[in-house]
């Protein structure tokens, strides 16, 4: 049967030229990359010049940069490790965080953790297309507010946050800004420092690079306090041995993603928008996120009277892979705090679909899929109870 | 110039079998294993084989395996794990985790830590083998102690405790046991159920699997805080995407640790007792770790007037991987707290060299390192001023 990968958001291919550089560090220069000797100093160069090459994609400079085990990982330690050396204004009045109600669950679950231990966390409203009121993000902030922290783009709806804005504001308010830009490197070009980003997290596995490991860029001269314990690596911030494979896959990916990002946001803009077309002349569908200011790669639809799970299920038998919401949630049954969080109702919610584009797609394969989803919404909805037409 | 790799503690080259199985899971299988669709479904399936292989080295179910990015992870998430549930008995009386003084730094660090921010942590002394004294160890359990983490076999001198009888104290007096196994696994028959083990740190790297990866056992009904919040995977104790192709060699690196232990250690114990034996013919040269109670790969001497940072770089010099102590501190300058523990002075802990090998070392480069240490030794004891003969 044909295959179509459409989830690249959720993972994607390791690209070959990456899989080749990796290749040698796991049977040749497998030296521990803190050893002195020449095994040892093999993989650290490696990992240096892999930090040079994550830095350049974001502006920064290779000291501000620490290797984690991906996104996740990142946007705790970031979170917390400022959050934890902020212990002093712990309990203080005010909203200590500040964040978005359609966070990745990294950002979200850690926020919330703050909150339930004696931080408080703002969770701020988004508008119908998922960003973030800018107004009120501004007024929550008081006197004991440390850290803003808002992702640069949806994971599910695909929206881009207004990230000069927010980070003008937190400059402006001297509140320390991190951003969880998992879904936009790579398709978005990013400058910390035009940008005004405190903190940056970043995963190497949605950028054509290895699963298992991410970065965090840390301002120079901002204090994190240690998350993960042990032989101090990472300047004490993250301990345990380096993945000097992953790593050099990490920044492998960085610099192709740093290199082919107008192409490949050219390309996937193009194949996005066939995409989106085709689909909204079905019946009551609808595009979720916001028209424009959305990642390159991401279509995200809902359909009245449609069970997401169950389109989903149906494309998966016509060799299409999709999602309905974020990966990581997709085995759950509640619906998408994002698509509640823009204000859908629940039953709205549950008929959604994210089919997510990458540098492999291919003009037959969306053309494939756009000829597939009407029949399978027309026979879901012939099924469906609430389709009365 | 010939190349003889003697640092296996600090890493091991990943087995050609193991990187075999996970090649397809970079770029054929590359799907998120927490999506719903086939290519989820692929990677999600090799996830839970692994599991079954990891669990079967130590006699554990797969439910009570959890994936981490390596040992240094384990061993946080089961320390803080445990010790965060245990919040109620935060700052009472006693000591409330007890380890031992030659731990490895992801453990010693973290329940210094763990003191530091009230709770209270025991660091047992060690006798001049590096074994941990059982009386005191039962003395100084109360009613408040919760945890007993001491590790299985020493990463620098290649101790092997006492684990059977400190399960057999923590299950009498109802204490949970954690040991960080990474050194043992594939090296030590382990049964956690034999061993009363509750808790069981395992890193991927050292057992001939990639970097990058681990796991930890946790004992059915062992509730643990979560430290990584994110998308809630490992029953919402790990959050992360699954690094598929990590988790896929850890397995098979089990697999075939499990397989080959056997052989493994009696060609090892073979070579390091040439080894041994050797190089004590050198004068004023002696074994650190126990005699007989020790890792079937490790060698690890102490050289009177000998500084061992310049011991390693000649040898290093000469083709041979060595280190001094564990690779994790081999950059610090202060003597290893693991031969201050045993009771060595400054002088003679900074004298050391350790040696381990491997699966693929040979009777040719024990001979080869044989051969080169008296004549590096003598250079070194030339030029010292502590050396007067």
């Amino acid at each position: 049967m044909k295959k179509v990968y459409m989830d690249y958001a959720a993972s994607t291919p390791v690209d070959k030229e990456v899989l080749d550089e990796m290749l040698p560090f796991f049977d040749k220069y497998y030296g521990n990359a803190s050893s002195i000797h020449s095994f040892g100093v093999d993989a650290f160069n490696a990992v240096e010049e892999a930090r040079e090459r994550v830095a350049k994609i974001i502006g920064a400079k290779n000291d501000e940069i620490i290797f984690t085990a991906g996104g996740t990982e990142s946007d705790n330690i970031a979170i917390k490790g400022v959050a934890f050396k902020n212990r002093e204004k712990k309990g203080s009045k005010g909203y200590n965080i500040i964040t978005c109600s359609i966070e990745h669950p990294a950002v979200l679950v850690t926020c919330k953790y703050l909150d339930n231990i004696g931080y408080k966390a703002k969770f701020l409203p988004v508008d119908r297309y998922g960003i973030v009121n800018l107004d009120e993000l501004e007024k929550s902030i008081s006197k004991d507010t440390f850290l803003i922290t808002i992702m640069f783009a949806n994971n599910e709806i695909g929206t881009i946050e207004p990230i000069q804005e927010i980070g003008k504001i937190a400059k402006k308010h001297n509140v320390l800004f991190h951003t969880d830009a998992v879904q936009a490197i790579g398709k978005v070009p990013i400058d910390i420092n035009n940008l005004n980003i405190d903190l940056l997290s970043i995963s190497s596995h949605k950028i054509y690079g290895p699963k298992g490991v991410g970065a965090l860029y840390i301002r120079k001269g901002i204090k994190l306090e240690t998350i993960a314990h042990g032989g101090g690596h990472e300047k004490g911030i993250r301990s345990g041995t380096y993945n000097t494979p992953g790593i050099v896959g990490l920044g492998k990916a960085c610099e192709l993603g740093f290199k082919r990002m107008d192409n490949d946001v050219l390309q996937m803009t193009k194949l996005r928008d066939i995409l989106i077309k085709k689909v909204l002349e079905i019946e009551e569908s609808y595009l979720n996120g916001h028209p424009t200011q959305r990642l390159a790669n991401n279509a995200h639809f809902r359909f009245t009277a449609i069970e997401g799970e169950s389109l989903n299920m149906l494309l998966n038998d016509a060799g299409i892979a999709s999602a309905t919401g974020s990966a990581c949630s997709s085995k759950k049954l509640q619906a998408s705090h994002v698509l509640t969080g823009i204000g859908l109702i629940q039953e709205l919610a549950h008929g959604s679909l994210r089919l997510s584009l990458g540098r492999k797609s291919t003009k037959e394969e969306v053309e494939y899929v756009c000829n597939t989803i009407p029949g399978i919404v027309k026979k879901l909805r012939d099924m469906s109870p609430l389709w009365n037409r």
